[in-house]
């Protein structure tokens, strides 16, 4: 039994916070991990802003509502999980997700999540744990199932390498330089063809 | 994040081998473990007779896909779906449960699989491995995940006392007196509310 694990930003759907930014017009929320490596940093400054303006957990919901799949995202996602169990582990927050797994079918996701005030706004940010990809994976692995993952990312790396059998899907020139050694499909047919190389 | 895991056959569906001899109409079918307690043994008589009429998995999976889900079970499944994450932990083979996951959504289901031979008979049944649904329980523990687990016989008891918090779903009377302890629901909309409650 094989379950495919796929990273969902930039995979399945397009960045959420760039995407975010857009939806609402607010620069500044196009900082990202290359400006401010500290991630805990960045989730204080995102969420100052969202609180100046006055953005709680349901408006930022029904923003992110408008961001659609990437083109094509929802048929393979149906396509594959008519094959084989697949889980979504991405370091996202849930509430930020659900909008757009609605959008793409209910699939199962493991992520972060948040602590939302009483007010609605967002106080502060709850990761399930450090690394939570690569230890999904290892979890997965150690009750029995055959695993294979995916991502864009530098921190999809390391679920790539520990899992039975991955690739890269749409990822930058610099990691691709980086990773010589693994597989890169840039459409959905050839990314299905061969997970499905992989589940035999 | 909470994870629910449901049992799969009496709590969304009926029970798989049950429906099957009614639907082909195979009385010899109808044998369970509680009449041959060797689960091997069991799978073994069964799959002698599924040969003998033929039967390959490709007719197997047509007549299951006449079988439906429970009254409310994909409305409440659904509407679970929203709130949170949700596995299905069974037992049966992921082959035998595939139309049924269909008519439901597709949700994730952790379960056993099925060695099917070249002329499409089945030939073996592959454990993912033993105790697997208690084991799944302990793997989503360890990875962040609060879990709650609910089920109706026997093989769900580990699950439901290794999670942090479960309940019992149209349980028989011997399970409910051996389990006192154990809360039972009936209803979908009961059996929502005390998830929902386990969710604050």
């Amino acid at each position: 039994m094989t379950v495919v694990c796929l990273d969902l930003e930039g995979v399945l759907v397009p960045e959420i916070w760039i995407s975010f930014a857009e939806e609402t017009g607010i620069e500044e929320l196009r900082r990202t991990t290359r400006d401010e490596p500290d991630y805990h940093k960045l989730m204080r400054y995102r969420m100052d802003i969202l609180r100046r303006e006055g953005l709680g957990l349901k408006d930022i919901q029904a923003t992110i509502a408008r961001i659609k799949p990437l083109d094509g995202a929802k048929e393979f996602l149906d396509k594959l999980r008519e094959l084989t169990q697949v889980i979504i582990l991405s370091d996202t927050f849930e509430e930020f997700a659900k909008p757009l797994m609605k959008q793409l079918g209910w699939p199962t996701i493991f992520s972060n999540s948040l602590k939302i005030g009483d007010d609605g706004m967002l106080e502060d940010i709850i990761m399930r744990q450090e690394e939570g990809k690569m230890k999904a994976i290892e979890a997965l692995s150690s009750i029995g199932f055959r695993t294979f993952a995916a991502g864009d990312s530098y921190n999809d790396l390391r679920m790539i390498r520990k899992a039975d059998a991955g690739c890269l899907f749409r990822s930058p020139v610099n990691i691709l330089e980086e990773n010589p050694d693994l597989k890169i499909f840039n459409t959905y047919d050839d990314f299905l063809s061969f997970i499905k190389e992989n589940l035999k």
